[in-house]
């Protein structure tokens, strides 16, 4: 694995398909898709190639972060990719970062959940891992996973 | 159409899936790709959503011009999506700057042939601009149109 790129593999006690709802049903992402405190305020989730991903995140003290991205490969049960490099369209976006690949794999008891976060150099992977990549995406998928196993 | 996207528009004498084949089998391609004297001296075409788009150009001084991409959308005879905001695999690309979304739709006698480059802004837009968008892809359109023809 290229040192421009942040891993976190999990297995998650929830079927592929919960899984994928999680991820592709505004009113269940905005229940897991940002680590608490954090809320996710807004979600629009255009699951197609090109599609728009767009969500808003409040923090406590009342800051709204809006982040736009777009999907890139979406493969229902199977594999999500989705980047901020790219807006609505395939249209490039103003501040590229990074691109998450993520799969579901049926695993004994539910779902080997792996994402692979992509970046155009070890400083993004660097940057992105000092802004708590692996605290914040974990607190999110303890979310994700617990959400999924209602499902 | 917003101003950080750049368009040409030509209706060529060849079916769509004519032109389909000269922009996705390489030794056709390397034939029209770069406006002449400039050549392409080298193609990979991974025809797929993330396949590498890579080619090279040599220009008359003997200066070679690496080009590294990724297919975005994939539709034989039909549409053709791909960016340099990306690499293959999706991974950021370390200098991102547009996408290509190239459309051909069956006309009389012909393909209606739609190319819009899109850019994060009207800046990145009109570097495009300024660096010959519309003499250089017009030029190679003719020689795309040329050999099509001949399929």
């Amino acid at each position: 694995m290229p040192n421009s790129t942040l891993c976190l593999r999990r297995h998650l006690a929830a079927p592929p398909a919960a899984v994928w709802r999680c991820w592709t049903e505004p009113h269940l992402l905005m229940q897991w898709f940002a680590p608490k405190p954090v809320k996710t305020v807004e979600a629009v989730l255009d699951v197609q190639p090109g599609g728009r991903f767009y969500t808003s995140m409040l923090l406590p003290d009342g800051t709204e972060i809006p982040t736009e991205g777009c999907f890139l490969l979406t493969l229902p049960g199977a594999r999500l990719v989705f980047t901020d490099c790219l807006l609505a369209g395939f249209r490039p976006a103003p501040k590229p970062f990074f691109t998450a690949d993520i799969s579901f794999v049926e695993a004994p008891g539910g779902t080997d959940y792996l994402v692979h976060a992509l970046h155009a150099n070890e400083a993004g992977a660097k940057r992105h891992a000092e802004m708590g990549f692996e605290a914040g995406w974990g607190a999110a998928t303890d979310q994700l996973a617990a959400l999924a196993a209602t499902l």
